[in-house]
This record gives structure tokens, C-alpha cells and sequence, in this order.
């Protein structure tokens, strides 16, 4: 189990990394599926078709419902959605400080209200290692507190602080748990997690202290908050250097191929966004020239697929009239091909990106990929 | 072009149908998608995985939005759809008499309100025969009335007076429209419809009149409309001895398994409803033991598939207690999943009965098929 840096193209980082669910070539994009599917009628047989390397579900939504004992009860996460490949689960963390009714935050964890049916939930670093070692996920993200993003100093200090001590408890419990006779993932994975708002110095000091603590790797949290893309980048900037080269870096919830194209440049391995998939069923489908909106009236006798060199299960059969028909006709269908179209795109540019790496033409390929963005038909 | 009678079983018959887009084995159950979709993200290259023969589309649906027009222009519905097997279009009569608000019965034809947007359309034989010629389906469907159920003698004697004299334009408008130039399918078949509500000599005179007039197929129309499944039965062995053996017979409609079961046993060639698509989408899923409730709590952590024998993709790999937990988080893949595996389980049944009668074992096989389906878990 570890990471391999295969080579680097200025800061942008060619790794290789070793799970017990298989070998994830990075930089990779994980597909969200919230609540163990990918919104738009996508299945996992679905994700083999597009290429997916990666799923990522989201601990609180599966604690919830259908309940994490169930799924361990069902034998983990890969049995319950049968995929075989690794699945990265979040600590829960995000939903419970975003979606989740009046919480109270103690040094303990936080007590919050279920969003589905309002009940009173507890979750600290803790609850969420045992949820997410029911899940049996391959990855597990540590619990943390996601700041808001105007927040400052004297809010994110003291946050950050508690997430490091947050931190190691999620190692002291996960090494806990890995060593259980009943645990399904003996050998699950665990990635710290930075914060700091936009705050470079907390940031930093914080990168510093956790990359101490020998982790399967790192994650950047707490941004695409608000905060400006001109932040975002600076922030990636200032914390990369002080996270280690060897091991994977993933930018929690982010974003645009843009935003991608960018943050692979200042050496991000792992990404997700739940982007490809809610715009894939607002019918807003990506392009090598950019964004379409398939309600768009111009569509209405237009035969091509929505790209032409595209070979996802949409594109390789089916014309933008058709598929504007079915989004204007309300059918699932029509959602299920733009879906199925946006995540295809994404996983095949992160394949372009490594093998634009590899071959150390990185800073090129980018340009002539946002160029191409913005020739929109 | 002609359908070949390959053996009979009692009354069942077992056919062979030959069209313009490839020969329909019989009897055969027609796959529902009303706007050129199949309700449930179901695509037309689904339905080559689930076996089907005929897909059905529905002509107010398609006149309304996209516009016939229009897919005219895009090259007919085959082409639209990525179809290249046997289409049935409807003639709209059935929407205009159920669906679509107040309207005007005349000689003429019918004006009413459409549905999506309250304009006032006209449709009659020739405008409905034109929509289906613009959409190019296989196989055209007569303009009819469909009356009332509880129409009574003095109501429904001259609708059927009407719907006869609307034949005979449709046949000749038909014959007019395939032989234009621009026509796309110049092959279009047309099948009469036998109305008369279930007032058998009604039916039987009409029958006698319509068999005259040498259609591709007859269709007997204006049941499953409120009348009990003992009335339904009745007009059909009524009216089938007057209609064509050595033409396709079609029953409008219907319906559960076991009135196809028992539709064929007198005399019944193709079938269409949607049953198995509707009720997937609530989560009902037909077995050879009965229909499943899967939002039933006792398939929580019920890991077999929604029936052990079945070949669809929702059976071959995932389990009851995962399309339960999709279906409760309203996930469109759950939908998906008892859509497909309704469409499939009816297209397989369609298919034992195809060798069931060629073994010249029908009624034992409808008597064990039966018997199943009351042996609920
Ligand atoms: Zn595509
Ligand atoms: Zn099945």
C-alpha cells in the first residue's frame, strides 16, 4: 500500500497509488455518488463504461439511510453497490457543518439534527471512523471542521487546532478498528486533512504539524467555500510545498476542469465534485469548446452528438435533438445521457492530463485545453 | 410484407410477422415509450439487452412535443430514437379521448385542448395519419373513437358507425401518403381497430366489416377501459373468430400477466401496457411468484436479486436490499432497475409463450405460470 510518484512535470505530480482495491492512477477524479449511486440513474456497471477509477460516497448520507450497520451488515459499501474498485468515503464532517439543522461543536464532536427526519445525531472523530469502517470504505477521510469561509483568526485558530486533535484521535481509532476481528477493511486507508481558511500561516503550520503524522495521504479542505479561485490557487500554493511529495494530495470538492487544469499544475492527485453529475441533469453538458445547454433552441434539429470525438454511451449513439427532446420532455433518460456524457468527459481529460505529464507537456496541454473552453460554439 | 401463421395451440396462435424493419416473432409484448423514451432512463439500446421486439410511441405525445414535424425533419422516429426494429405508433385517438381536455366530436374529426399547453388542435383520420406518416413508424394505428366503457347501445352504435367510416379514410390517406415522394417510410402498414364497448353484436358486425377492408393487422380497441376482466374476456372470444387468422390480431392495452396469459389462449398476437414501466417506477417488480413491494421492510438486508433466475442487468448483479435503500433515497437508478427488470420479466414471459404453444403445451403452461403467481413469498 503506498504511493509512487512517477514523475513530475514542474510541480504537476504523475503518481501510482496502491489501495487494497486496486492501483488509482493520479491525477484522478472520483465520481460522487452521495447515497451509494450517482444521481442521474448511473450504476457502477455504468462507471466501469466510463472509465471511473474511483467512487466517493458521503459517510453522513449512508449513516442516515440506509443506515451504516445495515451496509456492514450487507458485507461494506464495494458488496452493497458491487464494485470492486476503491471507494473514498468523506468523514461527514462537510454535511454535518453544511446541511445538518442547529449543531453544537464540543471538544467531544458535534450534535446536530438529522436533515431526512430531524432526530438528534452525535458525531466526533470517533462515531465517524466506526461509520465509515462499517462502510468498509478503502479511503476514509479524517473528521474535521469545515470553517466557514469568511471566517477569521480567531475562529480558525482555535478550529484548526481541535481538527489536529480531531485528527489523531481518527488515527488512534481507525488503527483501533483496522485491527478488529469483525472489521470488513482491515486494511482501510486514512487521509488527513488541512485547514486554515484562507489564512496562508495557519494553513501552513497546520500542514506542517499533520504531515508529521505519517498518513496515507492529505487532503486540502475547506476551500471552494466562497472563497475567490485567485485564493483558492494561492492557498494550494502555500500548502503543497509542506505536505509530503510522496504521498497522495486530493482538493476536497473542487471543481471546473478549469479549477482541475490549474490545481494539477500546483500538484493536486485527487479531486471531486459533484459538478459533472447536477449539471448533467440541468441538461448543461462540458465540451472541448465549452459549456452547451442542451434546452437551448438551437438544438432542436442538431443531429451531432454532443461531441463529436466523444466516446461515451451518450455520444456514441445519440444526437443533441434527441437528448434536448428528452430533457425538455422531462425524461429521466435525457438526464441519464448527460450525466453519463459529463462524468465520460472529466475522466477522460484526467487521462489526457497524465499522459500529458508523463510525456512533460503539461503547461501546453493546459493552455490549448482552457483555449479550447472558451471557442464555444 | 405478411404475417405467417406457424402453428396454432387450442386458439393460440403462434406467428410471424414481417415488416419493413425486421419479422416480430408472435405473440409479442410491445415496449411502452410514449415520448420516444421509456419512462424510467431507459434507452433503445437498453431494450436490445432486455429483448424487445416492438417499441411503442405515442402520436398526441410526439404531435404536441417535439412536433412530428420535426422529427420529419431528423429523419423519422427510427432514426431519432437509434431504433431499428419494428415501431408501432398509436393514431392519438386514445390521448384525444382521455387525456386531452374538452373536446368536439364531428364527422370531420376531433378538436380538443392539448394537454401541454391548452392550443386548440384539430385531428382527424387524415391528420392523424399524416402525424404517424411524418414519425415513419412500422406499423400505423387507425383514427378512432374509443367510447365510454359505460357508453350504452344508442352512444355507442353510431361512434362505431363513425370509427368505420374513419377507416376507410385512414386506408385511403395511408395509401396516399406512402406513395409521395418524401414520404420516409413508404412501407407503412396499417392496422384497423375493432370498437363496440361490450356489447358483443356491435362488436362482431364491426369485426365482420372492418375484416373485409384486407388491413396489415386489426387491433380490437376500447377495452380495459372500466369493464370487468369476465366482460373483457367475453368480447374477445366474441370478436376473434370474425377477424383474420392469417393476420396479426393486437389487443389494446393490456395488461397484467395473467390477462396476457389469458388473451393469448384466445387468440391474441401483440400486446402493449404500461404496467411493467409504471410500476417499476413504484418500486413493484413482477416475479414468477407474485409482484414485490421492494419498499417493503422485510428486503432491508435481503441480498438476493429481485428474482434468482432472471437475466436482466438489475438481477444479474445487484440486490433487493440495495434497490430498496435506492429507491427510499429516491435515487433515479432504482427506478431504473425495477424498470428494467419489469420490461424484461414481460419480454421473457412473451417468449415461453412463443415455445409453449410451439410444444403445444400452452394451457399447461398458462395453468403452472398462474399458479405461480399466486404462491406469493
Ligand atoms: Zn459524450
Ligand atoms: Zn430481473
Amino acid at each position: 500500500m503506498s504511493y509512487k510518484l512517477i514523475t513530475k512535470d514542474g510541480s504537476a505530480k504523475r503518481g501510482e497509488f496502491t489501495t487494497p482495491h486496486g492501483v488509482i492512477q493520479t491525477p484522478v477524479f472520483m465520481n460522487v455518488g452521495t447515497a451509494a449511486a450517482i444521481k442521474g440513474a448511473v450504476s457502477t456497471e455504468d462507471l466501469q463504461t466510463i472509465g471511473t477509477q474511483v467512487e466517493l460516497s458521503n459517510t453522513y448520507h449512508l449513516h442516515v439511510r440506509p443506515g451504516d450497520e445495515v451496509v456492514k451488515k450487507l458485507g461494506g459499501l464495494h458488496k452493497f453497490m458491487v464494485w470492486d474498485k476503491p471507494i473514498l468515503t468523506d468523514s461527514g464532517g462537510f454535511q454535518v457543518f453544511s446541511l445538518a439543522g442547529l449543531r453544537k461543536i464540543k471538544e467531544e464532536g458535534v450534535t446536530f439534527h438529522s436533515h431526512v427526519d430531524g432526530r438528534l445525531i452525535f458525531m466526533g472523530p470517533e462515531e465517524s471512523m466506526q461509520i465509515q469502517s462499517n462502510l468498509a470504505s478503502t479511503i476514509a477521510m479524517a473528521f474535521d471542521e469545515c470553517a466557514p469561509a469568511k471566517a477569521d483568526r480567531s475562529y480558525i485558530q482555535p478550529s484548526v487546532d481541535r481538527t489536529t486533535r480531531w485528527l489523531e484521535r481518527c488515527k488512534r481509532e481507525m488503527h483501533r478498528l483496522n485491527s478488529l476481528e469483525d472489521t470488513i477493511n482491515k486494511q482501510q486507508m486514512l487521509f488527513g486533512i488541512n485547514q486554515g481558511g484562507v489564512i496562508d500561516d495557519i494553513r501552513i503550520e497546520h500542514a506542517k504539524r499533520i504531515a508529521d503524522m505519517d498518513l496515507d495521504g492529505y487532503a486540502i479542505g475547506g476551500l471552494a467555500v466562497g472563497e475567490t479561485h485567485a485564493e483558492m490557487y494561492r492557498i494550494i500554493e502555500s500548502v503543497i510545498p509542506y505536505l509530503p511529495e510522496n504521498k497522495p494530495t486530493y482538493l476536497m470538492g473542487v471543481g471546473t476542469p478549469a479549477n482541475i487544469l490549474e490545481a494539477v499544475e500546483r500538484g493536486v492527485d485527487f479531486f471531486d465534485c459533484v459538478y459533472p453529475s447536477r449539471n448533467g441533469r440541468h441538461g448543461h453538458v462540458y465540451t472541448n469548446h465549452g459549456k452547451l445547454n442542451l434546452f437551448n433552441a438551437k438544438y432542436e434539429l442538431d443531429e451531432r452528438p454532443i461531441e463529436e470525438s466523444c466516446g461515451c454511451p451518450a455520444c456514441r449513439k445519440y444526437s443533441r435533438a434527441y437528448i434536448r427532446h428528452l430533457l425538455k420532455a422531462k425524461e429521466m433518460l435525457g438526464m441519464r445521457f448527460c450525466v453519463l456524457h459529463n462524468l465520460y468527459f472529466y475522466n477522460n481529460m484526467m487521462s489526457e492530463i497524465r499522459e500529458a505529464i508523463e510525456e512533460h507537456r503539461y503547461s501546453e496541454y493546459k493552455r490549448q485545453k482552457l483555449e479550447g473552453f472558451q471557442n464555444q460554439e
